[in-house]
């Protein structure tokens, strides 16, 4: 490993002793059998010792940096050569041709092209945050050279007093912060700072750096509830969070106090959106839900009860309550985020790990509200989810958060990008009949870039520690640095299977506890400490031995990974009368490209002994479900039949990773698939 | 009968010779034996003789004036009665009680309560409508005093030029026309003329067609595309229809061509919404759509190919293309209504009749793109595509515009009042978690009249004539009596079963054919004349039967009505996996009122014997679906859970039709049932 030394991105403490809901999902099968270590009774024992779970996991945790684990896993080391070799230079192509680099030069004229816009430095400064990146976990000059030339950008743009917004500096200079409902300036600037700290902690140079914390003590010098500031905040939260990095980069408590502001001052009454001047709602974006709880805002975040309005802003704005929750001890900030994680994972979390189900406004909808076909679930979204789950996991220790993490990771977030890196999406449906495609840009082009980030600091989700703790969370083949010296290197046949081998390297003799979760999606486990069978203790949903680890140790798990039909709350009415299969982290679909006919007249009976099959030769190497279906030969024309108990003939069916969908061909897709009769 | 000899109510005489799409259902069971007349088979002979069909029934049928059609029938005669005693009083106690009737007398001063708003005179309009056609076919004289009143209050109103509106004559008075987008002035004065024709018939008295005709000639001299007139067109249709029935009952043929200009200037370049000043539509309702498709006046009328935009505004245009059609011999023109009727009836239509999926926009959403329990389905939609398919049924004699009118009769728009007369549905979604419930007002509350001047004028729906030929479209006990002086008397069990008596009194003993129709849902069936099988002819979906009847001739129908498990097209993906129950022209739902638990878990084999049972103390008197079902005795906390061949225990089922949903409790309602396993 080549990391240097300073501090991890992404780096979450845990901070506040409060249990979190275990969120809406129980996916563990039915034990197979009397010797089943793991099963849905032995989960609900976390309720009992709530008190005593509290106490033992508070502040307990720290993830390891991306920059300390280097992944070596052939499924997601293919992820990450792809975003590096193909995605980030993609991106930066379309950066430069749209105009977005040379924006940050502020020389446009009106009737020169590519018109600047308010957020396009969030999408240059996000590039830019990604490759430095994927530049530190693989070094290249080529990379090296354009993040100099990207960074030179911003350094340059900045405005004598701090300010830095290629939009409003060339173009509309009269309305700085005049619109924060809409304008996205201090959004762009939580991206810029998020991309200065991941310059630094790429080249150790501070030029960037300096440049984000002048512009944010500009901004902390503008913002505030004193006399005469603006007691406002961002209509699209980024800020905060990206001010609590800042703190955590340079130790300068002033930003994470700003970033406080921002988080508390949030829905305050009066409410600052209703004091600013009327009319400065461009007319396309009213109406579109764009009132208060639209841009969460309407009541103060403690006060919070339900997710909602546009997804992407909501979880950005609950990461930054974990963080400020976390840096300032307050355990009832934290209780906010938990009574939303609630909320959402128990009524508004696709299968997929996808949120904010609604076209209109992006955005999250009424409870259970989660249509198939018409499902947003922005690729932004899922990422932002990604993030925030991450920094509820090392507050808490609760593998629930593990959990929704690794389905939005595997899923959602992943389905975002294209196996060969040029091509995305923004939306991603649980279902289409054939009319949505991966674009290899978009106007609002948030997603890519997102993904990019994610992809190159994957490292820093599989591991935590604490002081005498290892926590493994994600099985994903690795080889991590914990902060003792001590090393883990991680192998084995995961996603597709559920055997993972770890070699043990205590940096000391000392005794350390090891912890690994047991995944949702597990049938029976088997733990073997150097070849032979060990009684684990099952604690908090983790295997823990603990013991003084020699060099060289081995710890095998076998996790059963059956394929799992699941049901829909009865809630979920769309769901109703039609299951999703799922197998280890990944959700399957079915797409036109693996049938004679359309996916769209295929029904499959749950009850049926499904058939895995790792087939390497399809969408990269993935591992199939078939099985026994019944597929309709002519399919009606009308919106309404008669229901015929003869109708359909039997066929078999192929289901795929929901990830790897619209990869071959333009199709029809659905992941929940209706239920034939038993056959 | 006691009706007048002026001109009938949507008298509709048929047109062009084009034939329309059969429309997107099939619902025609199966035949039960060999001696089923009846089948799915005969239905698609239609189709081979599409040409020798037009030729015979273009321009031919005329439907029977509202007011020559006495409803004697049990079920229906009950709503009429309802609404004539509860439902017409409570509006008008409403209109009184909110100020829309206090703002006709244009003293509304600022600070004064009820500021008028600017489409309330549509409102008191409508009322006037509807209790005019109440009251001529049940006098009142209470009614009657109520009628003069309201009547006379828009006569003083009109302003010395002949405009009309209480809202643009006291408040913002320097907005006339100044915003045709939103202001709905247009929309308003069409309803004002329908008041005014239907208060003609009622009264004979001409003093508000007068007034009605003077604003009628003040627009013509405002609109046009002449110079010095606006060449522009109303945001929300419906002063199209009015002003063809301006014609129709005066004879006047510039209303017709001022029909006919606002229909074929809709959606010509230069657009007029473009034209429009910038800035006029007000906040609330930008972003909602509200863009030039969500007005059909994206491309001319006639070039149109999808429905599309808010569904009351999008029907009540469709009406007035065939009305225009129609009443100027323009086939093409009615082409471009039945094209938008295949548009609708193949993917745009809920099963109850509903129409207008989007909560967004009240509007069309994409194909196949109706979602239940987020269903909008407004009442007045399916009010206007009652109105709508009344004239295309007209037209061309074909029964499929008959199936979608009892469709939406019987269900979507019927379910809009309450069993007591007294609350509303403005939205009518095919599910509920319990939270939806009729209501006794709105802010906007234009679908209570709507339903009652449907109710009052449902005679007009039953009959048509030709010069030799009458048909009968709909199974509603009545006395009827014909253009030539004929009468014929319906009685029977309808809807509950599908038996049907006729008695026949021609005018004279010439020849005359009678045509009954064959209802979409009917199984076999069997038609008696004076108690004796006859070999019925079976033409165009329609039982045929021609002779020189003589007074006191029988015709006894026999129509099988079985229950009928209906499944949705594959595209309709929130419905795989589910049933809808239908018997005779009711769609049924369950609800919590009929479950010790929720209906939420209910699961349903579509494979199984029905029992249908009328109860005499239910709900007024419903016939009742019942049967085996599965429910589950706990239903998940979680979004999702792992499917279970055995989950649920074996339960019996009680359906009610949909259209008395929410008449005894707040409860959770579903149309369509998950499928259970066979049992």
């Amino acid at each position: 490993m080549e990391a240097p030394e300073a501090g991890g991105a992404i780096r979450s403490p845990p901070c506040a002793p409060t249990r979190p809901g275990r969120g809406g999902m129980e996916l563990r099968p039915d034990p197979p059998g009397a010797g089943a270590i793991h099963s849905f009774k032995s989960q609900k024992t976390i309720g009992k010792h709530k008190k005593h779970f509290k106490m033992l996991l508070m502040f307990k945790y720290t993830p390891l940096p991306y920059s300390d684990v280097r992944i070596t896993d052939p499924f997601w080391g293919e992820r990450q050569r792809v975003n590096h070799e193909k995605s980030l230079p993609k991106q930066h192509e379309m950066c430069e041709r749209t105009g977005r680099f040379e924006a940050l030069k502020l020389q446009w004229k009106p009737g020169d092209e590519n018109r600047p816009h308010h957020f396009w430095d969030s999408d240059t400064a996000k590039w830019l945050e990604a490759a430095c990146y994927a530049c530190r976990i693989r070094d290249d000059a080529d990379l090296r050279g354009k993040i100099d030339r990207v960074a030179e950008l911003f350094e340059k743009a900045q405005q004598p007093d701090g300010y830095l917004n290629s939009y409003f500096t060339q173009i509309d200079t009269d309305r700085r912060w005049k619109n924060l409902r809409f304008n996205h300036e201090l959004y762009c600037a939580g991206h810029i700072f998020e991309a200065a700290v991941a310059h630094h902690e790429l080249t150790g140079s501070d030029s960037l750096l300096r440049v984000a914390c002048r512009f944010a003590d500009y901004i902390g010098s503008v913002f505030g509830t004193e006399e005469g500031k603006i007691p406002g905040y961002c209509g699209h939260e980024e800020i905060e969070l990206a001010l609590v990095r800042l703190y955590q980069a340079t130790g300068q408590s002033r930003h994470l106090e700003l970033a406080s502001y921002f988080v508390e001052q949030r829905g305050r009454q009066p409410l600052w959106f209703k004091l600013e001047q009327e009319g400065v709602i461009p007319p396309d974006f009213q109406g579109h839900g764009f009132v208060d709880d639209y841009v969460q805002a309407h009541v103060p975040v403690r006060e919070q009860q339900e997710v909602c309005g546009h997804a992407v802003r909501a979880v950005y704005l609950y990461c930054a309550l974990a963080d400020v929750a976390r840096e300032k001890k307050d355990p009832t900030l934290f209780a906010a985020a938990e009574r939303l994680w609630s909320n959402l994972t128990e009524c508004k979390l696709y299968v997929t790990g996808g949120i904010g189900s609604s076209w209109v406004g992006e955005a999250f909808s009424t409870k259970y509200d989660l249509p198939n076909e018409r499902a947003y679930c922005e690729t932004c979204a899922s990422v932002g989810l990604i993030f925030w789950a991450h920094r509820m996991l090392q507050h808490s220790g609760d593998p629930a958060y593990a959990d929704v993490l690794e389905r939005a990771l595997y899923n959602g977030a992943l389905a975002g990008m294209s196996l060969d890196g040029e091509s995305f999406f923004y939306q991603n449906p649980l279902a289409s009949f054939g009319g949505h495609n991966r674009q290899d840009w978009f106007e609002c082009s948030c997603c890519p870039s997102n993904l990019s980030r994610l992809l190159a600091t994957l490292g820093s989700h599989i591991y935590s520690e604490s002081a005498d703790e290892w926590l493994v969370h994600l099985y994903i083949g690795s080889e991590a640095r914990f902060g003792s010296g001590g090393r883990i290197r991680q192998s084995g046949g995961s996603p597709w299977d559920g055997h993972v081998e770890f070699e043990i390297d205590p940096a000391a003799g000392r005794e350390i506890g090891l912890g690994f979760r047991i995944p949702s999606w597990c049938g029976a486990h088997e733990v073997l400490v150097n070849g032979a069978g060990v009684d684990a203790v099952e604690d908090r949903g983790y295997i823990r031995l603990r013991r003084a680890w020699r060099s060289g140790d081995r710890v095998s798990l076998r996790f059963e990974m059956p394929v799992i039909a699941l049901a829909g709350n009865p809630r979920l009415m769309g769901n109703s009368g039609q299951i999703a299969l799922q197998r280890g982290p990944f959700v399957y679909c079915i797409e036109d490209a693996d049938f004679a006919g359309s996916v769209l007249g295929v029904r499959v009976s749950p009850a049926q002994k499904f058939d895995a099959r790792f087939d390497t030769d399809l969408l990269g190497g993935v591992t199939v479900i078939e099985g026994r279906a019944v597929a309709d030969a002519n399919s009606p024309d009308t919106l309404y039949h008669r229901w015929g108990p003869a109708a359909g003939t039997g066929t078999r069916f192929r289901a795929i990773p929901y990830f790897a969908w619209n990869n071959r061909s333009r199709g029809a897709m659905r992941v929940w698939i209706p239920i034939a009769p038993e056959q």
